[in-house]
C-alpha cells in the first residue's frame, strides 16, 4: 500500500504530552491535507515496564521494522526506573536494532532572539550534525575488574569500524551535495585517541576526495566546541562519532534556544525506504511532567523532519516557518520567552499550519 | 635550598614568544621582588627533535623531577612533525611521567567584554575545572585490527581506576573547601558508558559524603555543555575525566575570551612539594608564529598559577588584576579587542606589576 504507518511512543515524563501535540499535528496532515498516514500508538515506557516488565518486545520490534515507515519517539527516562533499562532497550533497540546509523541533528536557530551569543543572530546558526549512531562508546564494550575494591579498574571501549565510519562520513557528504551545502567538517580527538580516531581521519581523508566540490575540514572536537561559540556561522555540515555528536548537539541546542527547540532523525541514510526514528533531543525532564509547561516545538519540528523523510519536504519548511512565527509572536512556552503552556503553544502552530493547508 | 628552580620549555609555533614574555615576568619577580627563583631554559621542542631526534630525554626528566619546583611549558606542535611524537613525549611525559593527576583549569572571565553571551558578564564566568590527567582515553590502550581493509576495527579504551577517579574527585572537593567554594559538579556519560563511568558516579557519591558542607551535583557531560552556555554562573568547581575535561575547558575558553586567556596547572594535588607543570591551554598555532600577534596573557596568567603553587598566591591575584586592567584599557592583542603586539601587551602588564612590587 502507499499508506505510511507511523509508530508513536509517548515515552516518560514530559514525553507523552509533547508527543501528543506532535501526534495531533500528524492527524491534521492526515485528515486535512489527506496525507496517507496511519498512526499506531504503542504502550511502551516506564509505566508499562513497571506494570508488566515489558521494555521493547521482539515482536513489536519486528512489526515496526516490517510495517512502519517511521517511529515518533518521546523522551524516555523515569526516576522510578533508576537503571534506565527500559529507556535503553527502546532507544538503543531502535538505533542499533534498526541499524539507524545516522543521527541527524539540525542546529538551526529559528529566531535572533533565541541565539545567546552577543552580536549573532539566527542567520549565524544553521548547521546539521551527522552523529554516528551505532558504534563508539555506546556499544557497551568493556567491564569492571575488582569492582568495589581499591584496585578497581573500569573500562569502556570506543569501537569504530571501517564500515561504520565510512557510511556516516559518506552520509554527511551526500547530504551536503543533495542540499547544496558547501562545507563539511569532521571532528575527532585523533591527537589523543590514536587508534580509534586515526581511522576517522584516514577515512575522512579518503571519502572527501570523492566530493571535490565540497570544502572539507578537520578539527579536534575541543577546538570545534570553542569555535561553535566563537563563530558558529562557519559550520554547515558536521560529522563525528556517537559520543562527540551527543555532546556537540547539546551544545548546539544552547545556540538554538535550548533543548526545547532541538529535533532529530535517526536514519539508515543509504536506504530511506527503511524505517526511521524521530525524536526530540530533549530528555524526559520528570520534574516538568504534567504541568503543561514543556516546550512542544522540538517534538513538532521532529514531525517536520519525519515529513521530509516520508517525501514531503515542503511540510518541514512550512512547520519550521510557522514555529519561527510562533517564537516571533511569543506564542510559545516560557523557556523560549513566551507565556503559553504546552497545549496552547502547540495549538497555535497547528492552527496556522491547518489554515495554510 | 630555599630557592625554587623552574624549568622553562618554550615549545613550538607561538610557544617560544609567549613563553619568553612569561619568563621576563618571572625575572622581574626574581630581580625586583627578590623571589628566590632559578630559571633553567631547556632546549626541547620541534627544532631540537628535527635537529637530533631528541624529544624528552630520561636524564632531563629525572633532573626536572628531582631539582625543579615547577615547569613552564609553551605550546607544542609543529607542521614539520606530523605525528606529534615530540609533543606527546614532552607533554604526556610530564603529565603521566610526573603523575600530575590534576589538570586545573580556571574558566574565569577577566572582563565583561570578553564574555560572548548576551546578558552575561565577568561575574557569571568564574569556575575551576579539575580535569583528570593520567587516565581515560589518553593512556593509549587499544589498537587497530585488519588495518586498511574493509573489515578494519579500531579501538581506544577509556581506562579508569578507583585510585585515579578518587584522587581527582577528592582534589576538587579539597580545592573547594580550601578556597571557600560552595559547589562541586561532576560530569560523566554514565548513562551510556555504564562500566567506566558508573565508577565515576559511585566514587563521586562516596567522596561527596565526606564534604557535607559542599553542595554536590552530577550532570551528564552533554547537559553540562548546554548549561555552561545557558547559565555559567551556576558552576564553581567542576571535575571530570581527561577527555571531557579537554573538551569542556576549550568550551570554557570561549567564555573567557578565547584560548589566549586560558591558563592551566598540572599538579600532583595531594603533594604540592612535587614538581608541577604549568602551560597555557592554547596550542602552538603555527600560522601565527613569529608575527608578534599571539596573546601572551594565557602564558602570563599561567605564571600566576605557578606563583600560587610556589607559595605566593597574592601574586596570582595581582597578575590577574593587572591583566584585567590591560583588557579594560585595550592594552592587549587583537584577539581580545586590542591593538598591541605580543611584546607590547606583555610589557604593559610587566611594567604595571613591576611598579607595584
Ligand atoms: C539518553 C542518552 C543515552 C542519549 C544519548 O546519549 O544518546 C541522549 O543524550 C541523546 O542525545 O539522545
Ligand atoms: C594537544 C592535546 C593532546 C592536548 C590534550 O588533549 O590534552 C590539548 O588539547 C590540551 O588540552 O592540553
Amino acid at each position: 500500500s502507499q499508506r505510511k504507518k507511523i509508530a508513536i511512543i509517548g515515552g516518560d515524563g514530559i514525553g507523552p504530552s509533547v508527543t501528543h501535540e506532535a501526534k495531533l499535528l500528524l492527524e491534521i496532515y492526515r485528515d486535512k491535507a489527506g496525507l496517507p498516514l496511519d498512526l499506531w500508538e504503542l504502550d511502551l515506557g516506564a509505566d508499562r515496564y513497571l506494570r508488566d516488565g515489558v521494555t521493547f518486545p521482539k515482536e513489536i520490534q519486528i512489526a515496526v521494522q516490517r510495517e512502519c515507515a517511521a517511529v515518533l519517539l518521546g523522551a524516555l527516562g523515569d526516576p522510578r526506573v533508576p537503571g534506565l533499562e527500559h529507556a535503553r532497550d527502546i532507544l538503543f533497540g531502535m538505533r542499533f536494532g534498526f541499524d539507524l546509523y545516522a543521527n541527524v541533528r539540525p542546529v538551526k536557530a529559528l529566531s535572533d532572539r533565541l541565539v545567546p551569543l552577543k552580536g549573532r543572530g539566527a542567520k549565524d546558526v544553521d548547521m546539521v550534525v551527522f552523529r554516528e549512531n551505532t558504534e563508539g562508546v555506546y556499544v557497551g564494550m568493556g567491564g569492571q575488574f575488582k569492582r568495589g575494591t581499591p584496585d578497581e579498574v573500569a573500562i569502556n571501549e570506543d569501537l569504530n569500524t571501517r564500515k561504520g565510519v565510512e557510511r556516516i562520513v559518506r552520509a554527511a557528504f551526500e547530504f551536503a551535495k543533495r542540499t547544496g551545502k558547501k562545507r563539511v567538517c569532521m571532528a575527532d580527538k585523533s591527537n589523543a585517541m590514536r587508534h580509534a580516531h586515526e581511522l576517522w581521519l584516514r577515512v575522512f581523508d579518503e571519502v572527501r576526495r570523492e566530493y571535490p566540490e565540497i570544502e572539507s575540514r578537520h578539527l579536534y572536537v575541543d577546538a570545534l566546541c570553542l569555535l561553535m561559540i566563537q563563530d558558529p556561522s562557519q559550520f554547515e555540515v558536521l560529522v563525528m562519532n556517537n559520543l562527540f555528536g551527543d555532546i556537540v548537539t547539546d551544545l548546539g541546542a544552547a545556540l538554538q534556544g535550548g533543548l526545547g527547540m532541538a529535533a532529530s532523525a535517526n536514519v539508515h541514510a543509504s536506504d530511506p525506504t527503511r524505517v526511521a526514528m524521530f525524536e526530540p533531543v530533549h530528555g524526559s525532564a520528570p520534574p516538568l511532567a504534567g504541568k503543561d509547561i514543556a516546550n512542544p516545538f522540538a517534538a513538532i519540528l521532529t514531525v517536520g523532519m519525519m515529513l521530509t523523510h516520508l517525501g514531503w519536504p515542503d511540510e518541514e519548511t512550512r512547520i519550521e516557518r510557522v514555529v519561527a512565527a510562533a517564537i516571533e509572536e511569543k506564542a510559545c512556552t516560557v523557556d523560549v520567552g513566551g507565556t503559553l503552556g504546552t497545549r496552547a503553544a502547540a495549538a497555535w502552530v497547528r492552527e496556522r499550519v491547518a489554515k495554510e493547508l
